[in-house]
């Protein structure tokens, strides 16, 4: 299974390449190239040692040479059209040119990722817009919640979710191992009524979709309650449930953090409590959630969060093998070709 | 000043009952007319004892009866129209019926609260849509940020959103005493070309407006920073947000709750803690911020939390009385007519 790293994707280039030793050490079934200037990875690779740099000698680790890197600043379709030469580039194109690579992670600009995706990679058959699947924690001890979309589509029509509804569904039985997911669409309340006219219509389209265990409307305060196994919503919507989890989790531990800090008694008591608060932290961890697969294109593509640690990029070369090994991307093909047939959509 | 409170909307009238009698004993100011079922309201004057009873003797509270109750399972502009004999309808009209009445308090169902401040209580002049508004904490001590639309405005356009800035812009300095109020417009980036068309419209507009100070794009993680005064988005996105941070607030509170129960050791350590939890805990306490306040129309309302205790209830009387001393309606409609003289909307 021969998996592409976009290298220079994201803000530590050394941590991804971290990540990709320390998987090929711990699962010796797949193969990685790693796109990016030759000369730094290499010296990345010596600094972490014998190991690392002997995965280049017996072919399991590939570096591919991509001198140019696409930023945030870079607009998105404009620099996957022109940076030819820039290890996300380097990287889809390799990704296109044989059925070898099974999927793609980069840590890069989501902009640039998701036009790539598109533009590049190419939509499967009847896919009106691939989205984007963000996991989330929930209250219910190793139960993720997954949100589609969380910034792909910014403005979309009711159509478009019911797409999402349907990968999304796929998704979470395929690489979670969830039966008859429950999904939510995300609204000011629980009633059918409320919301605004997208909200309305996605509903209402909703009731009549058979393939799909449809719960009914839910609000952002549950979002992390563990109802549900997939909440539906525009790229907006999810956008702003999703950073707006992650900036109160935030702010709540660093206000925590302060009460912990405060003198000689807190800190006595926060010995005792330290153990227990990591193992809280770390369920609350989105470097071990893997990335956002971008689903609805031809190929497994990933991305990963722009400040990935090595275990970010582990969990997603974990990710991009499940979702391989449950033929994903078939299984999300044959379902939208339903949908085509039934004339739905 | 004379202040109407809705003693059956929300979850606990005998918590309206007292915090209304709490706010009378504290403030020799203001007068009460407290809207309900006149025995029951009765019945909780006797329990909290002779200071209460006797504050109606003295003329400073006064029941009215009203036998009906607006419940959240109604439809909200229906009800409004219907339901004459509810402690809501019957607290509005009496709101309506003479200048004496400063403003209205009520803790009932949202859609029924703003359909009677729309169709009853009425518009400003020039306002094409009243605005919704929440408070909320920040890491920045005790510093607030006002998001406004929290939920009136489903579906936006740009003016509607221009028009709410100002809105919100004066309320943020007549009631929290800000200078040059700093508004943020939410939004998936800080890049000016980012989100949808809404967003990406209503910044260009932004840009224009002078009497504002118009700060640029944030994204929902930074919503609690206190960098900014006023967030601006339509009524689903800022309900989105609201309920995002709330239910993230209470599902680490309660895994912080297990992690202090779960042994000797770490209940030792919580004795030490528990003192400064509480205090981080009073902060984000939404029963002492007061409640939401819809402007934009004729009279002061204030939205109160469903689940509004005794202290929320006090906190929206000093609310109503802060926004009257400093003639907040006067002054939005003061501003509204500036921007339909510049013809802008």
């Amino acid at each position: 299974m021969h998996i592409i790293v976009d290298g220079f994707g994201g803000d530590e280039p050394q941590e991804i390449t971290k990540g990709v030793v320390d998987s090929l050490c711990a699962d010796k079934d797949i193969k990685v190239t790693l796109t990016g200037d030759k000369a730094i990875l290499q010296s990345f690779l010596t600094k972490i040692g014998a190991t690392a740099t002997a995965l280049v000698g017996n072919g399991r680790l590939t570096l591919l040479h991509a001198p140019d890197v696409i930023s945030n600043n870079d607009a998105p379709a404009i620099a996957i059209k022109n940076k030819k030469e820039s290890s996300l580039v380097k990287a889809i194109d390799l990704l296109n040119s044989s059925s070898e690579y099974v999927g793609l992670i980069s840590a890069g600009s989501t902009g640039a990722v998701l036009a790539g995706g598109v533009f590049k990679v190419g939509r499967l058959d009847g896919v009106r817009r691939p989205t984007l699947i963000s996991a989330m924690p929930t209250s219910q001890g190793d139960k993720i919640v997954l949100l589609s979309d969380t910034g792909a589509n910014m403005d979309c029509t009711p159509d478009f979710l019911i797409q999402f509804a349907h990968i999304a569904s796929i998704y979470s039985m395929a690489a979670f191992k969830t039966q008859n997911p429950k999904i939510a669409l995300l609204n000011v309340g629980p009633e059918e009524k409320k919301g605004n006219e997208l909200i309305q219509k996605t509903h209402k389209l909703l009731l009549e979709e058979k393939a799909l265990n449809f719960v009914g409307n839910m609000e952002a305060r549950d979002a992390l309650s563990g109802d549900f196994d997939v909440i539906l919503t525009d790229g907006f919507g999810g956008n702003v449930l999703l950073k707006g989890i992650e900036g109160t989790a935030k702010m709540i531990f660093s206000e925590l953090k302060g009460v912990f800090k405060h003198n000689i008694f807190t800190k006595f008591g926060t010995l005792f409590l330290l153990k227990r608060l990591k193992k809280l932290l770390r369920r609350m961890d989105y470097h071990k959630m893997g990335g956002a697969p971008f689903l609805g294109i031809n190929k497994l593509v990933i991305k990963a969060h722009g400040s990935s640690k090595s275990t970010s990029i582990e969990a997603c070369i974990k990710q991009i093998k499940t979702m391989h090994s449950e033929n994903l991307i078939q299984k999300i093909a044959e379902r939208i070709s339903t949908l085509q047939d039934t004339e739905k959509l």
